[in-house]
């Protein structure tokens, strides 16, 4: 099938490429990678994203092929999406899909609903950035060091820098190689995973502050409230990643993060180190998720919400 | 040499390896891998520590061929020092390699005083895990995945988990042929980079509320007391890293911890993000380091040291 792919992007003229709305660092790696191999065969390519490039990946290479959707139809020979498991996550773009002549979908995400003509979904791959290095090999196009740069970010990223279960002997092989053609890899590496702004580190400052152990320290909760946020100077998506504060304290089990939103709205994320399906812990609030990572959102008095999730938290520990 | 050594290996019967004081992953990874090795090959073979095993490296297999040194004189066929600069650095080991009758020393230490009969120092190595990764292929030895799992915690430590600069192809080529062999990729991670001590977690809210920002967010300065280390559970040693928090703060070029032990004693840590060169900051105080990693002590009161401090960064920062 990728040979396929490749075989529709060789008789194309024209190409539209597409990551996924609220785009990451796979997502638009691989799609400049992409995008930047197309145009050194001398086609026309563009990437089109529903935003514009968020601030930490305007290091990346190849911006000058990057177009802020309009929402105009356009006709392109091919339009291909990629490391988008559902049409839904393409947003107003998905108006592209439906008048390109040959609409290809390139993915790793095992819930991939299939929604092109041509659909590659390898969920082996750690990154759609690994499905596009082989790509630009079918396509007997070079890898130069920007496209190196694009597809080492997007590796790095999905594998949260090789430390991720997703990271498998080839992720490294295909690493070894693009830092063979020139990648920085404590420029990449900063710019992915150190950079914060002093908005969130604040707002670290006050969870961890916030932070209380339960179970002789087998579980952590964090309860983020509106006016921790608005002292740090942070803003809402700063709070991603919270819940991982308590899970990488030593002996803790299962973290919590509790957001109170005003007016009995709460939101949970919860995250467990494997022992403990924290799945079925959200799925008793009517939420899901995995056995590491679930979440849900409730109306409910943030202190007797706590007390109640605390209780299947500790049913939930002693069972196994 | 490297050759040489594995002779002088292959010859032994009885065989100490032995790495660096307050020892790291590198470093015990390095030494437990090679150590195993040696076992397999039906030598008598030991890995002689200063201190216990850190808690944090307790997880790595062959646990039960560690000694820590009794003091006692004890002789070996060949002595081999692994990631280790200095004989100081090997405290009251140093002992062992007066008697053996053939010394080793294999490091990647560009300060290494090659103080050994047969000395190896590769610089570009990542890691000495990279060097004994050669060795045991040189000793026709197969890597198993005990061994596997203590090279990639070697490498995995050395590189920042692959994301220094340090991490080259052949580094990220090494970690593949490592997961062929069996490595848990997400677990060995977890327990390098991961966890942490509530005490520490609670030190770095401290900090971070402490975190001070100059020069319009250029310059981020921290000051740890006694106070805040005794109010967060911590250890001295949980102030390492502190640095990197003023570091990572998007817009900070040099960062400066600076940590107050009574008495006016300070110890100050400075970090760059490179286009400043920290050690010569560090050199005005009569310390030093490299461009991106310096520090000093000083007798001095904490206000006025950072004032002065604060003189030298912006000269620094200015000139460039
Ligand atoms: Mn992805
Ligand atoms: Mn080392």
């Amino acid at each position: 099938m990728l040979e396929k792919i490749a075989a529709a992007l060789r008789a194309a003229k024209s190409i539209a490429v597409m990551p996924h709305i609220s785009v990451d660092g796979d997502g638009l790696g691989s799609s400049l990678a992409l995008c930047m191999a197309l145009v050194n065969m001398g086609r026309e390519a563009v990437v089109y994203l529903e935003e514009e490039i968020p601030a930490m990946y305007e290091f990346l290479p190849g911006r000058s092929m990057v177009k802020v959707y309009d929402g105009n139809v356009k006709h392109f020979d091919v339009v291909a999406a990629l490391d988008t498991g559902d049409i839904k996550r393409l947003g107003s773009r998905a108006k592209l899909l439906e008048v390109g002549s040959v609409t290809v979908n390139i993915d790793h995400h095992n819930t991939n609903s299939g929604f092109a003509l041509l659909n590659y979904v390898d969920t082996e791959a750690s990154a759609v950035g690994e499905i596009i290095y082989n790509m630009i090999s079918l396509l007997k196009q070079s890898i130069d060091s920007s496209i190196a740069t694009c597809l080492y970010t997007a590796i790095s990223t999905d594998t949260g820098g090789f430390r991720f279960s997703n990271t498998t002997a080839l992720t490294h092989r295909i690493a070894a190689d693009l830092v063979d053609k020139g990648v920085n890899v404590s420029e990449i590496s900063r710019r992915v995973f150190e950079l914060t702004s002093i908005g969130k580190a604040r707002l670290t400052g006050e969870a961890i502050k916030a932070l209380e152990l339960f179970d002789n320290g087998r579980v952590a909760v964090i309860v983020i409230k509106d006016d921790m946020i608005a002292r740090s100077g942070a803003v809402e998506e700063d709070c991603e990643g919270i819940v991982n504060i308590g899970r990488s304290i030593k002996g803790v089990e299962v973290a919590a993060m509790i957001r109170e939103k005003g007016n009995r709205q709460v939101k949970v994320n919860l995250r467990s180190n494997g022992d403990t399906d924290v799945s079925e812990i959200a799925s008793a609030f009517s939420g899901g998720g995995h056995k590491r990572a679930a979440g849900f959102v409730a109306k409910a008095e943030v202190e007797h919400l706590k007390i109640e999730l605390l209780g299947h938290i500790e049913k939930a520990l002693k069972s196994n």
